[in-house]
């Protein structure tokens, strides 16, 4: 039988072998990377909703299901490790357009990303009933997008 | 009282109005970004995890938990729409280190993906549960990541 503090370190060896560090780990790239990709993201999964209400591709209640089960997915994750100190578009100018405001207001920026969940919640609840449902909840979260936007994020990089 | 026809345009002129698409949308730029943005998510998740389990990081149950539902949000995302065709490392060389065989063989790589988020599940279930649960779904997540990544992935851009 091989002992508890042996075993330890077979465990942290296999884990050494098996997760190897990507470069861009802790450093600010990661983090915008991780960040911006998370937009893109949400992009990925909320403009093809956009497209079907307003009838630019055919409304599909499966793939709009799909898409809204993402987004849902994507909503639901605590973004803070997303919004280090640092990270600001005064500290990193033409990296990222996120306003430091966003450090010195946190709870209002929360607010605003628990307005972008609640409607996520509901377009996902929606987005198979038909079109017009999905029209109404795609509006209702292009919204929250920009409720957010408008205050946190600059026009320019 | 608006009539059916004129509430659909003035909904559309809505969405319109307060979704704005991104320019890079459609664009294989688009699709990197938001496929390496997942990865880049991912890594931000576990890669606290794989401290804690190393002992670089001090345990913390709640932070492990915070980390690991956000690794559980992510594996439970249909990620199709981040491999469309054309978007391989030999059709991009230099971009992704995605390889052609994902999509000659998309039932392994997608019985590869499923047993990540069979792991994460597992890792969500555990990573609240002390230190040595934690380091041993961390390993096997590990290794449900290289699981993918051996075969699936290019070690170069």
């Amino acid at each position: 039988m091989i002992k508890g503090s042996r075993m330890r370190k077979l465990l942290i060896a296999a884990i050494c072998a098996t997760v190897a560090t990507p470069v861009l780990a802790d450093s600010h790239e990661g983090v915008l990377k991780a960040r911006q990709g998370y937009m893109q993201l949400v992009w990925q999964n909320f403009g093809p909703l956009t497209k079907m209400a307003k009838g630019e591709m055919d409304y599909d209640a499966d793939q709009a299901a799909l898409h809204a089960d993402n987004l849902d997915a994507l909503a639901s994750m605590n973004i803070s490790a997303q919004f280090p100190e640092g990270t600001d578009k005064e500290s990193l100018p033409g990296e990222t357009r996120a306003l430091p405001v966003i450090w010195t207001d946190m709870g209002g920026f929360s607010e605003k990303f628990q307005n972008f969940a609640d409607a996520v919640q509901n377009l996902r609840a929606e987005a198979s009933e038909g079109l017009e449902a999905l029209q109404a909840a795609v509006g209702q979260t292009g919204n929250s997008c920009g409720g957010c936007h408008d205050d946190y994020r600059a026009k320019e990089f």
